[in-house]
């Protein structure tokens, strides 16, 4: 039974991965018309509100086990208000502070927000502010709203399509390729899938995961030019059906659908993209995609003669204004 | 917006988690039917062959990346051949082979098989015959078989209800403790729930996983006494709808459906089990479950009071011999 | 390209059909537990209030057109209050009227209630009270409920997994012929499918209906040889998912799951039955089963040798108690 | 509980409503292409061959109970061969070629063709070929092909994604309103849907049936000004994950989908299009929509200012070939 290749175990990578940041802990996002977005993620989507300070609530999915995955505040305009990571140990959070310290991109401790303990704020090279942190406060359901499910952290709400917990982000920036390669080398991100024009020489999109997730993170390039805008934020359902469920209620109380219900080539991501009343893009994510647990997997390269099926593998297509489109807007667009 | 908690970053865990075993790579299934198991998983679940080789048969789902995950090897009796892991890196390899030859439990390197290098065997106290490796051969599809979607390794099989990917395996022995700590001290394995009877005194199965799965192998306690038998292998489709597809096939085709389609609590798995013709126990995975992030996760314990919502939180009960079958067969049952 | 066969058409039928009942108006349930009841019917099945008088409580599915489909009224037992057909023109109303009254069975006219016009009541031979009617009174929205979907009567609710229609009804009696005959003959049921007994001689269950739909509504003996008990009512989902999302929150809000999700043989029927706080049981349809279109349709005869796919085709079996509870209660069944 | 409202039952209607035709009963497509014709019904569709005969294929889905629902017949143009409907008796078949020969749009008596007897031929005003017939021939399975579901022809078949029954038709034609009483006035079919222009004085599109479905027919104006072509023939899987499944068989096997996974307004139907190698535009519907059993439906109308939601309530839009293509094609579109 044994094949004839050399059994010698043991060649060795030149670098092992790096297992260092776990997940997407939480997103803030700015809204200008905070009560409209709050109904918006409350009753459509079915999120629980945590808490309010000042001008921020903080709100989960209904399978999000902490105290947060969502801090909606009150500004000017739509857009991004920070990313926050959780790493894999207190020790890796050293480590990676350090290690983004040496690139020169740290901003410094906070003391922590709301649900979390002191996190390590830094900037992406595309301007994106995020931070790292390890310390977290865990959702305690009251009694009523306890579920007989021991892993689920409360009951499934009966209010709206209610999705189960954030998936991940997309963000914009100028060029792609060095904010990619600071999640990649200062974070341990893998590059899962990318979207190469002109034979490689210009990286239009790129996703990124630290899990067998697709990814956790994706950028892509803004064709205005601008830095550290917001594309979207994803909250997953896991059950293809329940997007056309929230299609159906979106379509009916006056929330814009930009694209889908439909399934993209890239990432095999059943998607929908809607506005949420304050301008921001939301995804919500029907199934799980594909999961990838190989170890030494490559990136997967969509070009100008496979995007077609990368963009969009069956249902409808993708607006002009879903390559430019970003919060805080620019210009007139949408 | 600062919270009063002191900022003192960097307590640190007594013990970093290990991140040394990747995923579940593939199984070897014994079966005194060779035919009518083969007939099982290509004309029902879509599987593909990739090659025969002696009295063995290696078939894949269409979204797995190798040349195998199932490996179907003719024997007089149903039951197990082995389980092999792929490690996180040629490095990792070597460090849980050392690992595991500091506990004794070491069998020595196979030369490898069709589809994958050099293989380090080994039995967990349990009895199961298990091997760890990292080379590994990558399916690739001839021109008429490959699919736009660049991500999937080949088209969606018209035949069958076609699974995706192998999902877990679930082994059954005498003392599930000694097996459950070998998992997690040698390979890094992280307990993500248990059932603990007699107010933790017995512990009597538990779900273990490297990646955010629930699980890639649970262990339950084999009522016989007997050591190294096979629950079940259980193959992934990640839509609830393919679970009742496939019950129609079943259930017109003269497949026994042993339970399900339904949802466990535990696991959050949305479940049927079927007995394919050589005897062996195959779950089918209708959805994702939920998936663990949390780097700190702590198990989620199932006791007597909270057990039946964990067994089935809906969708018909489980039959007594759920909790005793296993293969191969001891004494009548079944 | 003609056949052989000779070109004689019009063979006659001895005796035409009839289509003078066009559907299930409504069906009234009494409760002992009013506000149990409702909140179950409102906040978990996202039904609509229309109207309250006295004792009762109107209420309809966000796709039911009219008044109400369901009319709960408060009584010192759960059970059947009256089950009323719309007919398909106010001529055949007063032929089927004719015909119950030449068979005696008739009871009178009433003035109507609210949401419909003047009723004829009468009484199965199996003693289901039951009434005929034409005039009905539609549901107008108001404005902000208004949906898009001109073929709405409403939004779609954003509470509980909403049903959208009333579907069937189920009773229960000592002897299924007579009464099964009467539906036949004065109203111009038609026999869908039956489970016999005994090589033919024992009537244990009936399907009968006046539209493609297998049923809308089916009559089995009562084993404590009861009459005009209740079997359930029914509502209809129409998408499969939505049976499991249902029972998610029934399991997590304490309405026990008697059976299902499953799928019924007879009626290829994707079932759930719960039972109400009131101890009604009812019924979630989760697609459209199959759809009779045959105008020479042979009922489906289920007997002792294939009765088990045609009771439960897949999905979990049925208690001893589905064969016996019906409401009202008599002696201690649960 | 007696409302105020006269009790006077029996206001008559003008005209009772017409029972006389049941159902379609089968289509007649030609195709240029008939080996791809057949590989799309048959290997993706899941579609089975019930019998050859000169230039002609007769195919049924697995849910059709007559000996075909489709026949495919080699031409040198892709379009429409002949509709056929079933009478809801002998008697009835007598009195509509009565109805339709005093119009003087009969063609004549045929003396039948495989899998059915005598057909009355007749042409819609808009020039569609038409047949009435009452003596069907049963479909009988094979032993091998028996299902345990005995209300179901034959078991579902393992290959492609199989279709459960032939759904509606859709014609174009220059004036839609003559068609469209012939088919009222001769036929008794009963308008569901419309859409009407320029305040009701254009009839551009209107939906009929003899049954609950909202259509079992729709006839569109044809931009062309050509009569009797056909838009497209619809089948219904009714489980609306059946739509993505087809979808991705599709993408990946070369069959163009020019719209859809989406749902309609109108009908409320989940559609997808796509067009069979031969030209002809084939309709896949997901669920069942709504059903109408109201004896005294009005037609819901759709006018310019809600007909996007009519269009497409969700899922991307229609291309504007949707409304010029058509078999045969004209010129030189698509």
């Amino acid at each position: 039974m044994m094949s004839a290749r050399e059994a010698t175990p043991g060649t060795t990578l030149d670098q092992e991965p790096l297992f260092e940041v776990a997940q997407l802990a939480h997103v803030e996002l700015f809204t200008p018309k905070p009560d409209a977005t709050l109904h918006f993620f409350k009753e459509l989507l079915g999120m629980e509100e945590s808490e309010r300070e000042g001008q921020s609530v903080y709100l989960r999915a209904y399978e999000d086990f902490y105290h947060h995955s969502l801090k909606v505040t009150e500004a000017p305009k739509a857009g991004l208000g920070h990313v926050a990571w959780r790493t894999t140990s207190p020790q890796a959070l050293q480590r990676r502070v350090a290690a983004i310290e040496s690139r020169g991109l740290g901003v410094g401790w906070s003391e922590g927000d709301r649900g979390h303990g002191p996190a390590y704020r830094f900037a992406t090279p595309g301007g994106h502010p995020m931070e790292l942190l390890w310390e977290v406060d865990y959702y305690e359901a009251p009694p009523e709203m306890q579920s007989p499910l021991l892993n689920r952290p409360q009951k499934r709400p009966v209010r709206g399509v209610p999705v189960r917990r954030l998936d991940h982000i997309n963000l914009m920036t100028d060029e792609v390729t060095p904010t990619r390669e600071f999640m990649q080398e200062q974070l341990g991100f893998r590059v899962r899938e990318n979207i190469l024009f002109e034979g490689g020489k210009v990286e239009f999109a790129t996703w990124l995961s630290v899990s067998p997730l697709v990814h956790e993170i994706a950028f892509m390039r803004d064709a205005t030019g601008c830095r550290g805008r917001l594309h979207h934020v994803c909250y997953w359902y896991g059950i293809p059906q329940h997007l056309a469920d929230a299609a159906e209620i979106f379509a009916e109380n006056g929330i814009a659908i930009e694209a889908g219900p439909g399934k993209h080539g890239i990432a095999q991501a059943l998607f929908m993209y809607v506005f949420e009343p304050g301008g921001n893009r939301i995804e919500l994510f029907g199934d799980s995609g594909y999961l990838i647990f190989d170890p030494a997997w490559k990136p997967v390269t969509w070009q100008e003669e496979s995007l077609k099926a990368g963009a969009v593998f069956y249902g409808g297509g993708l607006p002009a204004e879903f390559f430019t489109y970003g919060t805080p807007q620019v210009g007139g667009s949408l």
